[in-house]
């Protein structure tokens, strides 16, 4: 099943898609979050979707998409965990994964505009796979026992500040992850059954030209690896986001330019589909340029 | 004022602290939350209390203290913050804030017992001051502009395990920050009139033994600074927390052992209240001692 949040924000409506149309699903929950995911809402949806008793929400075409998932507890996100976009980076791969954060207020739609942050002129994109937990997450066995606490994927770009990530931050990339709408999510929360993240595409695009274009097939560690390493350092709450890491392709390799006022990024993963921002100068900044 | 949230987990009573009473305030709000200090919340309790409206919550000294705070949208830490705890950790003070962050499900009660991860040989207290936003504070213009965004202050314990900070990271310390009750908070939060948080003294006991003793007027960067700077690279949220470093004296230094089974942590801030925590090990690591 395909999840969604549509309408504006704040105000989003839950709904799921059946043959291309978008059921509302305000009746069985308000929200998609973590109650949700971690009660047998997920089931209950797939029951009134068979016995046809879900209503198909009026307009929804003509809405905004919001995330698909509520605001998170937590965004955990794993850096370097592709071997070919750790070596533009100029870092080795690494032999366990990366861990940092982003704050939770940075998840938006995967359409709404991101204001480039006052003062930055290294604003780069990344396209991810972002993994969305279904039940509580805690010391769990083996990664073969991380599949039981996913309740679906989703398309992100962890859009990152290189100046604050690695100039001004004494190692520790948070401050570059973090400004005011630098996680665009969605379109749609896609339950496992219906996606192998071992082997998905992910491509990203700057005015029309390809950035990125990889496979969750090149992930130095998986998602079930990822799932199950975080569980030994950390609870992952129903709700939260997981992002897994980006390919290839990015601004920091020096191959392609950073962000500028006006710059639409498109990112799209394989079944979990494509979002569109277009990156606005903050006002100071504009206000400077024409000075 | 006082404010504190007494009860059990999960059901804690919003309460304000007067004349050595703890009042209910649940008529009023029903959380000490982002809403709550973002509104006139605060301001109608006081008046309240000058009323006399308000009732004793029965039976208040038998209680659970929680944390003050519901469970924040983030948590923000700045590190290395104290020359000296630079210096007795191997690094230099910074020239700029250094940010990361904690999971806010690690937020927990001042006195509720911690369990140390599985599998960790180094368990480490940090007393460290609490800041607790007030209202959203984003590209502020100077640091004398955060006194406005702050709803009070808290004594926290911003426990780490310092193989998952510094040794298995890759260099990114949340990973050793995160673990569940790594974050005791409270047992107060105490409204700015009442805190010259320019020079509280910090303390720290192991077993009833000194560890740290220090006093915020060492703190490299001050809370004006760090809130203003923080502005700059994300938006903090109402009933965000912000935590400002730690001073000399913890394991980490090699001056003391790290923590064990059945040690008991206090940790105090003048004027914010002492924290008890009883330190448990994991059973699996209790099962393998005993093998």
């Amino acid at each position: 099943m395909k999840f969604a949040r549509l309408g504006p924000v704040g105000s989003e409506s839950p709904v799921v898609e059946s043959g291309g149309t978008w059921f509302d699903i305000s009746s069985i929950t308000t929200d998609i979050d973590g109650a949700f995911l971690s009660s047998s809402g997920v089931a209950d949806v797939r029951a009134a979707l068979d016995a046809g008793t879900l209503t198909p929400l009026a307009g929804a075409d003509e809405l905004r998409i919001g995330a698909p998932i509520a605001r998170p507890s937590a965004v955990i996100c794993i850096g370097m965990n592709y071997a070919a976009h750790a070596a533009e980076s100029g870092s080795l791969p690494p032999e366990i994964p990366i861990m940092f954060m982003k704050t939770p207020n940075t998840v938006v739609g995967p359409n709404d505009s991101v204001e480039i942050p006052r003062g930055s002129t290294k604003t780069d994109w990344e396209v991810e796979l972002g993994v969305v937990i279904g039940t509580r997450a805690s010391y769990l066995d083996s990664p073969e026992d991380a599949a039981g606490h996913i309740a679906g994927f989703v398309t992100a770009n962890d859009v990152s500040e290189r100046t604050f990530q690695l100039e001004v931050s004494g190692g520790q990339w948070s401050k570059g992850k973090c400004a005011p709408g630098f996680n665009p999510t969605g379109p749609w929360l896609v339950t496992p059954d219906e996606v192998n993240a071992a082997d998905v595409r992910l491509t990203s695009f700057v005015n029309g030209e390809p950035r990125q274009d990889s496979s969750t097939a090149d992930l130095i560690f998986s998602v079930e690896y990822i799932i199950w390493h975080l569980s030994q350092y950390l609870a992952l709450e129903p709700g939260d986001l997981v992002l897994t890491g980006t390919p290839e392709g990015v601004a920091l390799s020096g191959r392609f330019p950073y962000l500028a006022d006006g710059d639409v990024v498109e990112v799209e993963i394989e079944g979990l589909g494509r979002q569109r921002q277009v990156f606005t100068a903050h006002a100071d900044d504009r206000a400077a340029t024409k000075e």
